[in-house]
């Protein structure tokens, strides 16, 4: 799958992935309003507006960019039907060609990992037939209960032609409180990404493996030596834009091969209408705001890479 | 919410909770052929199967027991219609007067957590409505973003009087890997595990915090030494049984007043009938067997506390 996702980058020369992690307060009012008619002030209204905003996104956008980024948790929280639009929206991410990076941040022991793997990356056996649950292409995986939470994932993308992120170095402001602490005289996170590496190595694509990891953006020194450590790791890095993190702090990020990084954009993306540079727009053109957004964004990352 | 929870485990005198992770081969044939013929060999009829036996073991056991812990993995591989039997059981198990600790493992940035914890512990809004997605009563929490990726559920646990385990020292064998890893002399765990009496000092019950950990059975010394360092943290302890952790080496995870400590056990009881122990029950009475697995288990772990 990382063959495929570097062919898409490479196709639209756009090292960016959309995060689609809708908020209720990024809809614009018609959309609620349309959907709340349909059916009522209801979870199922709240997911058909989801719905509908990701589409217009999808739709204005795709044939710029590789991929998205659906950020599961802000489906989930909407229960059942949430998660139906959730899976309508990397259902049709993929119709339109785009590879899907589920961000579901999972990981437990064994054979609960393995369940999470089958359920979002490979097929789960019912009787004498075989269903994908969730079917991302690629899923985030958090690595804090070891090997034996991550290796089933790696062994379900071996199967499935899959691939995962593994949080290393997370964007957050507090993430150094545990990533950061020194072992040995190391942080924690190249602990991590040494770890990633051995899992990487089993499950190889062309030139890069099918375990990325995450390092986040606002931490360009660690994201530098990062880089190194795990030289055939696709870096998916949040926290661009809006989190703060700029396209010359990123360069960093990617090989001399002009490949191996990924950056994401959400807010600054799907709610690019409301911010000042595009309130031309108007709420009624939201998604125009959004292609507007990628085109500014490939624009940026792009000078800063010097293409 | 600890406050409900410890006085449903004093009312049963049973400091125990049941894992609802339920596999298809757990599933007595009969039910799986019931739900086949009415759905198909569809991710319905799988979601049938899984919520029909999970019916059948909370009325074998809900006047025993003081709380379920549905694996959510279990159900989410089954897309969808998984997660409809995940949300099913979660209701059924608290209209029968269960404790329901969700065993979700999340964790992200910010106000993806929170979206988390509004979808599992709190209300989601739409509209001038609001709606709980999930309305589990506790949730288990993985720290590894560290302060801004806990801090959420917290803060909703105090407006809805939830609570939350954080993962501190998980059960499985690697679980060392990073979380035991020595920083200034002392491991990982302990490190999360002041943090834990951090955030749980902000959400207290009356005698303990709202915010309890995870420390799993298979490591005796170290919950020996959690237990003193989060003296008002509950802990939920998994590995019991199945995994290899021994009523015996439980003790010490308890405080002096006999509480302190829940203990899990998953397939040992719910597919108790296909343990040579239990086999005379059969496949039909499946459910008989798990209530006495659950007898069993309770004057197991009562009988190591001298009670």
């Amino acid at each position: 799958m990382i063959n495929t996702l570097i062919k898409n980058i490479q196709k639209k020369n756009a090292p960016i992935v959309v995060g689609l992690d809708p908020m209720m307060n990024y809809i614009p009012e018609y959309i609620q309003r349309n959907a709340f008619e349909e059916y009522g002030e209801t979870l199922k209204g709240a997911a058909e507006a989801i719905w509908i905003y990701n589409k217009g996104i999808i739709d204005a956008t795709y044939d710029l960019i590789p991929a998205v980024k659906p950020q599961i948790a802000m489906y989930e929280q909407f229960g059942i039907e949430g998660l139906v639009a959730f899976h309508k929206t990397c259902a049709y991410a993929k119709e339109k060609g785009l590879v899907v990076i589920g961000d579901i941040k999972r990981g437990d022991i064994g054979s609960t990992s393995t369940a999470y793997a089958v359920g979002h990356l490979g097929k789960v056996k019912v009787g004498s037939k075989a269903y994908a649950g969730f079917d991302e292409d690629f899923v985030t995986v958090n690595p804090y209960l070891g090997t034996d939470g991550v290796k089933p994932f790696v062994d379900i993308c071996k199967e499935e032609n899959k691939g995962i992120f593994v949080l290393v170095k997370t964007s957050n402001p507090s993430s150094g409180e545990f990533q950061d602490k020194l072992v040995d005289g190391r942080p924690l996170y190249e602990l991590v990404a040494e770890k990633v590496v051995e899992w990487g190595n089993e499950c190889m694509g062309d030139r890069y493996s099918n375990v990325g990891c995450v390092v986040g953006a606002t931490y360009p020194e660690m994201g530098k030596v990062l880089r190194k450590l795990m030289p055939k790791s696709y870096i998916l890095v949040p926290g661009y834009g809006a989190q703060g993190g700029k396209a010359e702090d990123l360069v960093h990020y990617f090989n001399e091969d002009g490949l191996g990084a990924i950056v994401n954009s959400s807010r600054g993306i799907i709610a690019a209408y409301k911010q000042d540079k595009y309130s031309s727009f108007g709420e009624a053109n939201y998604a125009d705001a959004s292609r507007q957004a990628v085109v500014d964004m490939i624009a940026d990352i792009n000078g800063a890479l010097g293409r």
